[in-house]
């Protein structure tokens, strides 16, 4: 893939601080980063505004808000100071993950309609702030404690129901498994609601559930394909590599973006 | 659920041998088994038989066969030897797990294809020797190495596709996330395709991806809606209960079965 499209997620490199990943960025000539919030918090939102803006480094997208069956009220206090951040960062997109599942309740129905209402009270106010909401499924399993919105098809339905300035996060990770996902790419596609694209890869056998992804190349997953089905739709916008490894995270830094950006080049 | 309904599957004693576990069932009054062939192995076919037919136990369904990616032939020596086990038997049913993902080939269609052309054999010799070949979809975190078909959608369309003598073993574990899967449960149903129901349940957190299976109640899954969603089809089969689990296998095997009994009645 065209290097002019990477950007790199701040969870590629856990163990930097967000000045740290900023200059390796403008080190090896990136266009664009996609921070988490702890990396924001660490130094203050003025502070890490400021380290962006001078860097030239786009924000593609901040991770994240959402996990809405946090509290009775959508985790709305946390959720409305993502959204504010997201617009001083000037974020292509606020990046949102459901959640898992409510409280002392098995009935996955009542989930999905309390994170859909969640979701659309994100849309209005992101709407009202220049930020554009992206939902992402993840791979399902973390249906329980993590997100209860696990297929592409599934967040598509929500955001098709919400309307304008909502659309979908799709990280590779998370749906190549599933036969349904190139309808779906291209349904997303066609409704304009490709906000975002992560890539990393799955490895087999894969060892932990949460920090045992792999570097794009290393694992199962087809990524030129899926990347030409997502290009193929008309989407522009950048491709943000996001790994979460414990393995990777003990490289120098270095050495990890140019594998990064070599992977980038040669399997995305 | 009715404990006439009770069907052990060996994996839930993992520890036990096949005559220890036939021994358990007689005692509590069981009325069916569901064994894994390593249990079969273990004591040699004939005698696994004389065993289960001197027991008055009823063999709910016999796991497993597939694997097709082991070789070039859909592991056609396996899979016609647990065919034929199958048939000694008695079994309701052959379960298939359909392995991972063809070596050095990240295209899933080819693998989807390469699975259902195996599929189609094993139900040609299952009509043939009298014994319904059960499809069973798994977890999609298993789909790279262990089996690609994830979804109780794909698992359908594969079994309508082929036709008489093949249908889907479902376990609440690895659809019940899946917003999806009451609509394919009445369709799976409609179809006369229901060849096997199994439960356990999901813990939240999971802190292993095959060996931490949670005893029913313990979890997440809405086990009497999805019961009731399968009686309502009219199918009337026996459920297994299947608990991959190194904690419980350490439980003394009376205790575990009498948690397992209660919680059959009350849980599911």
């Amino acid at each position: 893939m065209n290097l002019e499209k990477l950007s790199i997620n701040t969870a590629t490199f856990k163990n930097l601080s967000l000045r740290h990943v900023v200059d390796l960025c403008v080190k090896n000539n990136i266009k664009a980063i996609g921070p988490w919030r702890d990396k924001i918090h660490e130094v203050g939102l003025k502070e890490a505004s400021r380290i962006i803006n001078a860097s030239g480094l786009q924000v593609s997208g901040l991770c994240r808000g959402g996990f809405f069956v946090a509290d009775n009220n959508h985790n709305w206090d946390d959720n409305k100071i993502a959204i504010e951040e997201a617009a001083e960062l000037n974020a292509g997109c606020l990046v949102i993950v459901s959640g898992g599942m409510l409280a002392n309740n098995k009935n996955l129905s009542q989930t999905h309609n309390y994170i859909a209402d969640g979701l659309a009270k994100m849309t209005e106010l992101g709407n009202e702030m220049g930020v554009p909401i992206a939902l992402e499924p993840l791979h399902p399993m973390y249906a329980a404690d993590r997100c209860s919105i696990n297929s592409l098809k599934h967040a598509i339905d929500i955001c098709e129901q919400i309307g304008e300035g909502i659309g979908v996060a799709i990280d590779a990770y998370h749906v190549w498994w599933d036969p349904d996902v190139d309808a779906q790419i291209k349904r997303a596609g066609e409704l304009g609601k490709i906000y975002g694209y992560h890539v990393c890869d799955w490895l087999a056998p894969t060892t932990d559930m949460l920090l045992d992804r792999g570097l794009m190349g290393d694992g199962v997953i087809d990524l030129k394909s899926m990347t030409q089905k997502i290009e193929s739709t008309g989407h522009n916008g950048f491709t943000e590599v996001e790994i979460f490894s414990k393995k990777l995270w003990q490289l120098p830094p270095d050495e990890m973006m140019e594998k990064v950006i070599e992977r980038f080049k040669n399997e995305v």
